[in-house]
């Protein structure tokens, strides 16, 4: 059973070494919280290989540790928690595919990870933006990862380097293989090289913090943004009342306008700061002069939009000050996307601290989340599968850019066909036959 | 073999009927100029076919008279022609599922078309801009179709439905089947639906139309664009002198400025004409200030535009009416781009009636022509494979739009490593396994 052996098998790959290696052996394992899930028969790490690793790589790059292994085995929302007995540090590409031919042959899964800051229990023990294909702030201006990287070096499980490095913009030339590692968390291959198409840096940024009474307000004050600030809108974020009560409570931070049901943060980023001011000022009289916008403040240096970014960029970190965050990332149309949140709130009632929602509104992409004190049984099965279903009755995606991990595998049905599931099943046995590959992630446990 | 057959195997599936059916029997038989190339072990459409296809469609959905045939068996540049012996309309999913099954259970070969505009020989007898993935005229502002296509449809070589018909700007639940079928030339299955992202129209559109007297201060001045005019910059275009004189004298048009070594077509697309009619002049000004552009002019209104716009537009039906078209479209790093014109002009000399560059400076594409009265092998055989080694050595892409179709896939190699060949014919082999999907396309043939 995975979790069960001394000796457990998954050896992680580590290309960048930015995380804390903080202890987490309070953490739950998650076999433990899991008992159902089987281990596949892959190989044990034992002396024997960790010498062979030990052998492409230096000593210090080979860490066994289990101290150290801790920061590795615990995800950073310290949710999820692996047994990986060696942490393998490779800094070529050709160190990669030395290590997966080894694996590979002696039937050896691996786990890539990146910055080990997934949110669902995919990297313990995926990595990095690529493999995840997380779209983050400002996908509403310059696209997907999909549209934006040029090129891939991936080494596939055999410890063949697939070169699929293209730097073009344009490049029409047999099958566009590289989208099927974007967003495949590291269960198809390990990315080793990126080519992305960087846009200019833009040389004004504007931010405007604003308050509403209402979710329509937030729907009409998007297309507005949408028709009126058009190429220059760069991010159009939205927090509800109970978000922020988290983010400023939690984290002392200061809210810079007066309490409202729903705030606001769009950013405009352009070539000509005048044009660009020009442009969110007679877009903001409007809205304030009908009613949708109650208030509402702009910054343009660089040190008043550090005051107001946080208060979007650290709600994950203050949710979990709660104790235990649920955390769901959907896509949803918008004329049902609040809805999702008052669904929730009133099948959980008072069993939670809190359910609250925000995020990317310009995509139709919501964070719903829920904290408990600990980690409560009980809570999660009210909270799954009602709400895959309540996404999927409403057209959404149960995952809009966190991916499906370990935690979310066996609902891909709800996002996606027969049809489509049996495909990914086919392409995962072209790249890898053997399954070592982040085994127990994104593709759902055959029946 | 290919074309020697009175009952030719390949039927083609249309999903429109906008081409013009004008007879191409004065084109050489793609089988003829080909002769070496190997029919594969397909069956054949007889009387038992043609019924079987009539009772799935209405008879007059199923086209067998050889005159209607002729139209759908050339392309439109009347450079390639094949020999299919039954068109079939289908107008749903239902009836291109049931089609494919019985083309798959009798092993018969099929070639799905769309608009029949390719320009490398794919759809005789591919269609479809989702087939294709050409990029076109905006890609610089609005990106590719692999960042702007939400969701697909398509119908497997075996009939098999495939619904990846996501609506959603985000959808990260597992691997982004779409991406295969974006760009495979109707290799990989017959796409039915499609989901993409409309950006809003924009407000205000400028066109600039400027000359200068080198192709540095063509770079020059696309830097300069993408610097000043940047979030409204929506074309980036380039003709060179010997385009122009094709564009003016083959269509009678007439160029705006007087007569210069390069001219370039700069649009702005934004959401309020005044702040981008001032961008664009002050862009103007100083670029004519310090002699890059040396003569110019602007049109705002429709009328203006739509006069403009031809001259670039039009160069693909201009280049026709000289005779026979060589049609390349490259991918090259922008230090050495122009460099592709003039060592093809080198080589060719007074063989050719003219070689000429034109395309997408903005996005790195160059599409150069070369024209004879007919069709001339040694022409041929100068421009291939020199032109492929020139751009793989300077790590260009030898198909930027047009993709590969029957006359580019055995250059693949030039321009996709060895690796992503193998895997490319791994992926063919999970979705098509008979092979009867457009074959002779796209992948190379094996040795």
């Amino acid at each position: 059973m995975l979790g069960r052996s001394a000796r457990q098998i998954r050896s992680m790959l580590r290309a960048r070494s930015s995380v804390s290696l903080s202890t987490g052996q309070d953490v739950e394992l998650t076999s433990q919280r899991y008992p159902d899930l089987r281990r596949k028969p892959f190989g044990q790490v034992g002396p024997s290989e960790i010498a062979r690793f030990q052998a492409i790589l230096d000593s210090n790059r080979v860490i066994t540790d289990p101290t150290e292994l801790d920061g590795y085995n615990t995800d950073w929302m310290r949710i999820s928690r692996g047994q990986g007995q060696v942490v393998l540090k490779p800094k070529t590409t050709a160190e990669v595919s030395q290590i997966l031919r080894y694996c590979s042959e002696q039937n050896l899964a691996v786990c890539p990870q990146g910055g080990n800051t997934g949110l669902v229990g995919g990297s313990i023990p995926i990595g990095g933006n690529v493999s995840t294909n997380a779209g983050g702030l400002r996908l509403l201006r310059y696209g997907s990862l999909q549209g934006s990287i040029l090129g891939l070096e991936v080494v596939l499980p055999n410890g063949e380097i697939l070169d699929c490095l293209s730097q073009l913009k344009k490049d029409n030339t047999g099958y566009h293989l590289k989208h099927l590692f974007i967003g495949s968390e590291g269960t198809l291959g390990f990315v080793t090289k990126v080519a992305i198409q960087c846009p200019p840096r833009p040389k004004a940024v504007n931010v405007a913090f604003l308050g509403m009474t209402s979710f329509e307000s937030v729907l009409r004050t998007f297309k507005e943004a949408r028709s009126n600030l058009g190429e220059i809108l760069s991010s159009c974020e939205f927090i509800d009342a109970e978000a922020m009560k988290c983010v400023t409570g939690n984290l002392e931070l200061t809210c810079p306008i007066d309490p409202q049901a729903f705030y606001m943060l769009i950013e405009t980023s352009g070539s000509r700061s005048n044009h660009d001011e020009e442009k969110l000022t007679e877009f903001l009289e409007a809205l304030m002069s009908d009613g949708t916008v109650v208030d509402g403040t702009v910054a343009s240096s660089e040190a008043q939009i550090q005051k107001i970014w946080p208060l979007r960029e650290r709600l994950a970190e203050a949710l979990l000050r709660d104790g235990y965050c649920y955390k769901y990332d959907i896509s949803l149309p918008l004329d049902v996307f609040y809805d999702s949140v008052i669904a929730m709130k009133e099948r959980l009632g008072s069993r939670v601290i809190r359910c609250i929602g925000y995020g990317h509104v310009g995509d139709g992409n919501m964070h719903l989340n829920i904290t408990t004190k600990e980690y409560d049984d009980q809570v999660m099965q009210l909270i799954e599968p009602f709400l895959y279903e309540w996404t999927s009755h409403h057209k959404g995606s149960i995952s809009a850019e966190h991916g499906l991990g370990f935690k979310k595998r066996n609902f891909m049905h709800f996002s996606k066909s027969p049809s489509a599931i049996k495909a990914m099943k086919q392409i995962k046995a072209v790249f890898d036959p053997q399954g070592i590959m982040n085994p127990y992630k994104v593709l759902p446990d055959n029946e």
